[in-house]
């Protein structure tokens, strides 16, 4: 077997080796060809965005997706759900000495692929080899650079009225249970897969049929109810989410309830939260359910203007109850 | 003692926290505060250069520095030496529990020092936390962000000429060799202290002076041997270096001949090495100079016309030896 020893990040011979050999194979463009110290970009006309995301997540390997798939879809999202076109990556490895150089070149040619497919170029790279023991095989961050096309988009929380409606891409929870399930083993036989997709084309569609968004977040850690509560702080305004018209699939439920965990605080990698006018709301739906990424779109509730920036639930029974921030720490590792 | 908990990675109230005590406290900007998904930064009127490195230095506090400094440097370094002025870095943390927080609020405050020194702003920012056992203690990626202010300056190592001369900013192996005798420990009683510094003013003292700058780099990893390597190859020329002119301090020297190793394949962290036209060279060598970062400047070497694309080293008893590329791993987890 083939495997990374601390010489591959020793910056000599032999990480020239593997960076031509992997790296420069699956990356291959023409920016990340110049092999400078710095990677240097064409003028971008326009504001640009920026975001940087480490990948930690345990297995690595998991149905739907993988860390590396997860770490593009991750920074791609922030830069989509900001309104910015996502236009390169950086990656930065950090692997274990003794990780088979097979499943590396797995990952990298599933984070190449990913990034094709959201026309994404990966333009700088580093790695890093620590001793066996000093990392759990292999870690990943990727930072990404997206071009503001629309000067007039300016999303934030100001501008949220009484009366938006909050539209959710689809089911909920998908990307936690499935991590859950596979960290479980056998004793959750449970076929979820998870959700990780790449999200600028459904958030293109969407701002291009309204000018009325008035904020996007991609509910990772924490899940929805974490990131309504970190846009409605300090808005003056708050939310009320209708249970009976949350998505979640059967599977997650089910396993949900086993394990007395809320659909509504586990990770999503592949769904957007949309804040728009009441106006818009149904035609932006629309659009989102066009694309198969967004098929279980759902306006999901609405802002009200109470001056306590909360989140309410109005629970299936006919009751409301406060949908706080998130506390504990439910599943570590989950991204 | 307080301590970093799998929950202040959990994305929820306690991430929240720690974000704005430690954070935010010390990475104060504008930018940053906009706390959103990404942040945008302002239209930059020309090309732009990025760079991404991570950090996984042992041990993570050592005479003339720390992780947090170092990480800043390494990034602002890799800028300054293709030519750009460094304007944003984000940077992203992968902490393993049970780390006391006085020592990453330590680690926070040497970079925020070293970005203002540098003059620049870090912009986002991302934590993740591992539990005990799955990384050790503290990993940084900084991701850099620069701004090419002049356009025709193209550093390329095409534009090298035959008798172009090299220029070494300082005393060769610092950081390497400090790092070493931390890791000895009492067996090596030496006082030697890392170079960590940052290099963006250097660089652009030497830039104002002359427009025959064909290209710099900074000798990290691999050292300065490893950097010409990758410099001069595929150009068809190749250097001559002149061991008597390399500086090299006693102590440092005098630990290399003890392990048997060549300060020339040491790693740097403050140090830059300046390919530059015969005419120009001795008034950036006094430019450098004048800067206390590059008080130890030294000519080494020059280029020569043999269509090899090696490096040679003439020793100070007259002989000649070609310096390879580096193959072997020196020093894990030297940055």
């Amino acid at each position: 077997m083939n495997v990374i020893t601390l010489s591959h990040g020793s910056g000599g011979e032999t990480t020239h080796k593997l960076i031509k050999d992997i790296f420069y194979k699956h990356f291959e463009n023409d920016i990340l060809l110049q092999q400078n110290d710095s990677s240097i970009l064409q003028k971008l006309d326009g504001k640009i965005a920026v975001t940087t995301d480490s990948f930690v997540i345990k297995p690595i390997f998991f149905p739907g997706g993988d860390i590396g798939k997860l770490s593009i879809c991750g920074t791609i999202n922030d830069l989509a759900v900001s309104g910015a076109k996502p236009m390169y990556i950086t990656v930065g490895f950090i692997i274990e000495e003794g990780l088979d150089i097979n499943i590396l070149e797995k990952i990298v040619s599933s984070m190449a692929k990913t990034a094709k497919q959201a026309n994404v170029k990966i333009i700088a790279g580093d790695t890093k080899v620590v001793e066996k023991g000093s990392v759990d095989r292999i870690f990943i961050n990727t930072t990404g650079i997206g071009f503001v096309k629309d000067e007039e988009l300016y999303l934030c929380a100001n501008n949220i009225k009484k009366g938006d409606k909050i539209i959710i891409s689809g089911t909920l929870g998908d990307h936690g249970m499935c991590i859950m399930s596979q960290r479980k083993g056998l004793d959750f036989d449970v076929d979820i897969k998870s959700d990780c997709n790449v999200l600028n084309r459904l958030v293109d569609d969407l701002l291009n049929i309204s000018k009325e968004v008035k904020m996007m977040r991609d509910p990772t850690r924490g899940g929805l109810a974490t990131t309504l509560n970190e846009i409605i702080e300090g808005s003056h305004k708050s939310i009320v989410l209708n249970e009976e018209d949350l998505p979640v699939k059967e599977e997650v439920m089910s396993m949900c309830e086993m394990l007395g965990l809320d659909p509504l605080y586990v990770a999503n990698e592949g769904k957007v939260v949309v804040i728009v006018s009441r106006e818009d709301a149904y035609k932006v739906l629309e659009a989102m359910k066009r694309n198969p990424l967004g098929k279980d779109s759902a306006i999901i509730g609405e802002v009200i203007d109470d001056n306590k920036n909360k989140v309410y639930l109005k629970t299936e029974i006919g009751g409301t109850r406060i949908l706080n921030m998130y506390t504990e720490d439910l599943l570590p590792r989950i991204c």
